[in-house]
């Protein structure tokens, strides 16, 4: 799709979920499905895992040079996690939106109210101004998340409780979005996920053009 | 689904499109995923054509009937064409809406300008207030549409030069619309439509009930 400039203004898409709730399945689908679409990639200072592709998982950085980027304005947003810098670098989200490409930010409760607000703040003519379509991804319930994360079996249920306390805190700005996909049904919360993002490109008020029929 | 209160707001759809477009195919393909949605019949006073069924094609009622519903203010919305009666009968909207379901209205780009202003200025409430979702079929380009109604060959020359007069005219409304629909590949058509139905109801603000994780 590079290159041929799509029948609507481009649209900055967040997903936000509370951990295990199922997003990153959810975003690998649509990853496979829209190849019209840049997944954004987040920036960080902590080291690579096993398994993780720089480039792909995370940009890892060095300190010195998150910090040299940052000063420059080069960053969305940015947070600090556990001592280590994690940010969305904000060139290669303006190089996708001027190839025409809608553009898809996996970020936390905090990181989207900071894109919310710096998207808002911007002046028309910002090669970042457009439109954001915020989408909240959450469990059916707490019981379900606790148990999700139980089965997972990767952390200690001390880590559990700490992680259930955080979803209860994430949860509770689930108004400040404008979709909610409840995961209860894979198949069926991803159905939905592809439909905001569909039914968002053929809304008139983001439509490029006037139609000439 | 009837009985089981859904997750939203019940939302009344509503499609137009010029002649031609396709809306009577999508609206068929939509009637039988969706059967939780009421597909609104028409009444009419002009007689029944060949194969149309009472009840389904249109509610076929005389104009003395007519007449005294519409005194009754049983009609969300109503007009002349060619002399006969056409209405969207209030009573099985309100029914459909108080059980649960969405409505899908098909209606003309007159029609769905009327149903808007009654929907906004009804009072909080009121069994029909609901929030409407309006979604415009259209032809890739008039060629298309012209070139669909000389296949079809139902029509003499002159009265497709007419259809397409007035396919213009209502064409001239899309922006009217919260969402257009281009119809040139049917299945990718179809794909959009549903989109709509399925994300309008994920949004934030048509939820009926808050979210207690």
């Amino acid at each position: 799709m590079k290159g041929i400039k799509p029948s609507w203004n481009n649209l900055i898409f967040v997903v936000s979920a509370p951990s295990g709730a199922g997003k990153t399945t959810l975003c690998d689908k649509l990853q496979t499905e829209f190849k019209d679409i840049h997944y954004a990639v987040t920036a960080t200072t902590r080291a690579p895992r096993d398994g993780e592709i720089d480039g792909k998982s995370y940009y890892f950085m060095t300190r010195e040079g998150f910090e040299k980027r940052l000063a420059e304005g080069g960053f969305i947003e940015h947070a600090v996690v556990h001592g280590n810098l994690y940010g969305s670098p904000k060139a290669p989200v303006v190089a996708a939106l001027e190839e025409g490409c809608d553009v898809l930010m996996n970020l936390d409760v905090q990181g989207a109210a900071t894109v919310r607000d710096t998207l808002t703040a911007l002046p028309d003519g910002d090669p970042l101004k457009h439109t954001l379509v915020d989408i909240f991804v959450v469990p059916p319930s707490t019981e379900v998340l606790r148990n999700r994360l139980v089965i997972r079996g990767t952390d200690s249920l001390e880590v559990i409780e700490k992680r259930m306390k955080q979803a209860r805190e994430e949860i509770s700005h689930w108004k400040d979005y404008s979709y909610m996909v409840v995961n209860d049904d894979l198949a069926e919360a991803y159905d939905n996920m592809r439909a905001i993002i569909l039914a968002e490109r053929h809304r008139i008020e983001n439509r490029r053009e006037a139609y000439h029929a």
